[in-house]
């Protein structure tokens, strides 16, 4: 199981090997590995990952690491529902799978790599979804990561503008940096640069000045959970965007795969929102951002209320309010 | 002609003298003084020192040099009046005063010391005429410094701030961090700090999720240049947050010295805003925050329309919409 270590983008590109539950956990904890979907993928083939050393042991030490390794990599970060939903699949595969420990962590390893190849294939039907916000020209404006650095693919909000500049439509993006983890910056315009999409960086605080100005035509953004009502978990600073955004009478578009969606959450009211540490705020690697000693508070995810938002493009289609997702 | 250079903090307080008119444009243009009252009172106080030298000689090489270092100063930053304003305060004085070069530089230092009493008194006028907006455990959120360190006194948007806290009402403030150069983080944390008044940095994007949970009563932020018809230009992202202030009914009150209106600019449309170098979004001190090739946009300033602007409290009284501007 190798990952690419976000945190060292765009300085470095590193990639590391996660062979235990704690390697798992630490690098979805400290964002090594980061977005909802990728963050799914490497729960399943981690979980893999780190049972294979009990696979030639007893069938009920395997189950007691399972179960151990299962409960530690869910609860790795809150917000996520891919995250519980990806070790859920590939330990109900063990659970299901009489016979020997090395059975189980074959049904286990057919299942995360099903996940990596649903992942890959989610992402296109999104970007083909997608297509009908994208034209000739087109101005998109995002936030955070929702590339391919978030997934085992091709993205999900950037997966329409990937889709489009492949086909020959001219294509642009605004990437808000995304304080305060700079994702934006950092993930976002790394990878459409690599790609050869024009990209600007813009502090988030700017996107409103750019929509005053007209040079946003649409806001696609990324997803952690989605409430059956089509309330929308995202990085913090995505419900001011989806108000700016109605202000300006700019789209503001959420792309994020069937499996962000969680019916259990009647509404944004039922999601978690992780509170991350405030030393997030007050210093950026080296460099001291505010006095060591002032308050901050720093909440990974905003909930953007489904009146807000234009459009839901999952790998299943474009929905639009009112949204009434099943389980 | 001493200032705190505003860079080092909040890791270091320290003071630097300002000798020469290169010295005070430098100062201005790098934002070791900032604020737009504190760069007029830096201005006049700068041409002063920087004439200083030309005392002892004739008075025609000493009206060469003020025309010269007059028009340098003037011209160090776009966007503030009060920088322009306070330059042709001082340079207006030396060439009214007959006599020698000696008697034009004490009728400049005489005007300068005049700018500084008057922006000390100004800070504690707009501070009483704002206080109708701070009731005991009202939660001001401020954008950018426009505190003690932006001006010669107790500042402007944090002036109310500062008299109710000394008058033994509670108040606390939450201090937008303001991207890219975070003047809110390490300056207004940094003086709220000392003052022991409660401050709680949260990043730019974070503003709308606070006031969408109820925790903001009020916006208060001071201005760069405010039109005749009320338009203001503050720091990049006040717009953001007077629209999502509006989407909230959040009051967003803007506290600026009388000189900050520019009646010469009728709207917003009017004012220059100045661009930045886009390094400043590539990197934060030696961290690198986005790719060396990736584009990016870094305006120093947005326009506020007045619609957005529920009042503006200036050293004169509280001006309330429609707003009609006169020089």
């Amino acid at each position: 199981m190798r990952i690419i270590d976000q945190r060292r983008l765009p300085v470095e590109c590193v990639e590391r090997d996660l062979a235990t539950v704690d390697d798992v956990c630490d690098a979805i904890a400290t964002l090594a590995v980061r977005g909802a979907p990728a963050i799914g993928v490497a729960a399943a083939m981690g979980l893999v990952a780190a049972l294979a050393p009990h696979a030639s042991g007893s069938r009920a030490a395997f189950d007691t690491a399972l179960e151990h390794g299962a409960a530690a990599i869910a609860s790795a970060r809150p917000t996520a529902v891919n995250l519980a939903w990806a070790v859920r699949r590939v330990a109900g595969c063990a659970r299901d799978c009489p016979g020997s420990a090395r059975d189980a962590l074959t049904a286990m390893r057919r299942e995360a790599d099903a996940i990596l190849a649903e992942d890959r294939a989610m992402c296109n039907a999104i970007g083909a979804h997608g297509a009908e916000f994208i034209g000739d020209g087109t101005r998109v404006l995002t936030h955070c990561n929702a590339g391919a650095l978030a997934t085992a693919g091709i993205g999900t909000a950037l997966a329409p503008v990937y889709l489009a500049h492949l086909a020959g439509i001219r294509v642009s993006v605004f990437a808000d940096e995304t304080r305060p983890l700079l994702q934006g910056s950092r993930l976002t315009a790394w990878e459409l640069v690599r790609a050869g999409i024009p990209v600007t960086v813009i502090a988030d605080s700017m996107a409103a000045a750019l929509m005053q100005r007209g040079e946003v035509d649409i806001v696609l953004v990324g997803a952690d959970r989605i409430a059956a009502n089509g309330d929308v978990a995202n990085k913090i600073g995505s419900y001011a965007l989806a108000v700016v955004a109605r202000h300006h009478g700019v789209p503001f578009v959420v792309c994020a795969p069937s499996s962000t969606i969680d019916a259990t959450a009647a509404s944004g009211d039922d999601i978690v929102i992780e509170l991350r540490d405030p030393s997030e705020l007050r210093a950026l690697g080296v460099v001291r951002t505010a006095p060591a000693t002032a308050a901050a508070w720093n909440p990974a995810f905003d909930v953007t209320p489904a009146e807000l938002v234009t459009a839901i493009v999952t790998d299943a289609g474009v929905h639009r309010a009112p949204y009434t997702f099943h389980a």
